[in-house]
């Protein structure tokens, strides 16, 4: 079935809105964060252990699943759903971002991007159809259009090229897109400048979709730029459709992102930094590989429940790190995405209760007290 | 407590023996194969997973946790038990074999090993004395006497020369060792000399431990020699002390061990093979990272009920390997020490039914039927 998305509530507050999304697989409260699963897994963990944490939906890319193993492997085992053994909520990115950013020798037209894969060398051509037919044999709830991502800088002239392509290649998406099972999502683009993104915006929701994304951001911008652009163009997005800021993870994007009305986000951020020994606490963020922690008896964050920290110590972790063992990538980012889970859940209850901003600096706080943790 | 040894049954045909051993952790069924976890981690594992494949003991290595974190911290968590969060049984080595086979610079004496450490080239000294402070401190239920293991092949005078040292040692570690809730386990040498064999076993045994180890052996010599030497000299050896074949953990050398009358096996082997991506099956060993399954939607072995095998494809498992990504070896490692399980648990019913020969035919017949499997 194609989504449904239920605004329950706004925050009188702020722009932050309370919502539930239905796929076929789940039921997602909004806003929510999607944990990323680049290459069909959340890197170190298992999908159960993403089900004990209470994701509903996870993110997936269309890039690297397309070079490795191949949509067509994917569509064998019954769609990411089967390959990857998760019966929740899936969303995969078009493949746009990473065809624009990592591939060596891209040539861009209007058909596409011709482009050589990292991996081998080998020649590739991804366009807006080609990007749709991927995604349907991957099989996720949600795929997104195929877009152009500008850098950051990004002159404008470039950036209005980018805007006006973007639409011609979302009008082709959706011609494309024939599996009412899945929703396709539209992206707006228009870099830093507010009248493009109001032209995009306008522009792809004229196009009509299920639910509209923001691209190009947090892309090497400044924070407040970011959020200065999420300021103009979210109240004039539609009401009844789930808003997705795409890239975005940091628990102070979150929340700011959330208070100009943001829906969903996703990043490997949070489970990166936690395979590199860094985890974020209700105090702060803790590099828990330091030797600072080595004789550290207490769990990463007294206020956690997850099961690194219900189980095991700071000094257990450091450890593990230390020598080099998976168990510490494991239980690193088990913490770090139960407390995501936890900051979400966090600011949809505060935004039931019309306190989002002073959960808001409550949160903040705590989280930018110290700048060393003990 | 010290732990109390139970012999249930002979098998009638051969030398295999059913028994129980009660720690003050757990109750452990044998013939058992315990999964190592050199780290204070069996490696890509947590805790929780070993328990529920049904391990009841596992083992640590005194050497690396002495090195790295220090045993003072693994003291401080409350121990092995504590800082990994395991709480059934372990056992620790004395550390002899890694001081012998690993160290740089190592200098012998009757006092002990002095070594530097293969990771930042400082001086440090382990003995029998030491050995039994350091394995005091991380406090498994089972620890081992500190014995000079020599390679193969060994000329019979120095082979002659470290028997008498083990004895030697295996007094002064009894002597040391104060801490009634552990329990001491000898260490027969003799490298791959019967009369040697029998004359440790003897002094060994004549000091008297409530379990005694064979140790120097699985260290390069052909297999049928290591079965000589157990059929020679495991009839010699009590009956009712627990009888421990260190470093051996293929299935060929389980059941063959096992026949010969050996109750404990440990290896690191069966998880190393799985962060490779080999694993065990019914019909012996298969190579997951092989291209040749990367469209195979079968689990990994038919046969087995597994965690990986339940949910997961060998497309799947393939391209996690293929990719790199962690669960990859998650899965296999799960795979490979749950049809360990199964198979000692196959080998401990067989005996009860005294049919273990038998047994080992149709296993063997199953598992070396094809070198390649599709
Ligand atoms: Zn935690
Ligand atoms: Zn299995």
């Amino acid at each position: 079935m194609a989504l449904r998305y239920e605004l329950i509530k706004k925050d009188k507050s702020s722009g932050a809105r309370l919502g539930r999304i239905y796929t076929e697989h789940s039921v997602i409260d909004t806003p929510v964060f999607m944990p990323v699963g680049t290459q069909a897994t959340v890197k170190a963990m298992a999908p159960d252990e993403l089900k004990d944490i209470g994701f509903e939906i996870i993110l997936s890319n269309t890039y690297h699943l397309y070079l490795r193993p191949g949509h067509d492997i994917v569509a064998k085992a019954g769609g990411l759903h089967g390959f990857m053994h998760w019966d929740r909520s899936i969303l995969t990115d078009s493949g746009g971002y990473q065809v624009f950013s990592m591939s060596h020798l891209r040539d861009i037209t209007e058909d596409g991007v011709a482009f050589r894969s990292y991996i081998d060398g080998s020649k590739h051509f991804i366009g807006p159809e080609k990007a749709i037919e991927i995604q349907n044999a991957l099989g996720a709830d949600i795929i997104m259009a195929f877009d152009e991502c500008v850098p950051y800088p990004c002159d404008r002239d470039y950036a209005l090229h980018a805007v006006e392509r973007t639409t011609r290649w979302a009008k082709r998406c959706k011609q494309a897109h024939a599996d009412e099972r899945q929703s396709l999502f539209g992206i707006i683009q228009g870099s830093t400048y507010k009248d493009l993104r109001q032209k995009s915006m306008e522009e792809i929701v004229n196009i009509g979709f299920p639910g509209y994304a923001v691209g190009g951001l947090s892309v090497g911008e400044p924070k407040d730029v970011m959020y200065d652009i999420l300021e103009y163009i979210m109240p004039n997005m539609p009401d009844d459709r789930p808003r997705y800021l795409m890239g975005v993870g940091s628990p102070d994007c979150l929340i700011e992102g959330v208070i100009r009305g943001v829906d969903m986000f996703d990043c490997v951020w949070p489970t990166r930094i936690a395979r590199n020994g860094t985890v974020m606490t209700s105090q702060g963020k803790l590099v828990v590989r330091n030797a600072a922690y080595k004789d550290d008896m207490r769990p990463l964050d007294e206020q956690c429940g997850c099961y690194a920290c219900r189980n095991f110590s700071r000094a257990y972790i450091r450890h593990l790190f230390n020598v080099g063992e998976i168990l510490g990538a494991r239980l690193a980012t088990i913490h770090n995405l139960y407390f995501l889970a936890g900051l979400m859940s966090d600011i949809r209850k505060a935004i039931m209760e019309d306190r989002l901003l002073e959960f808001r600096d409550i949160f903040f706080g705590n989280y930018y007290k110290s700048q060393t943790l003990s």
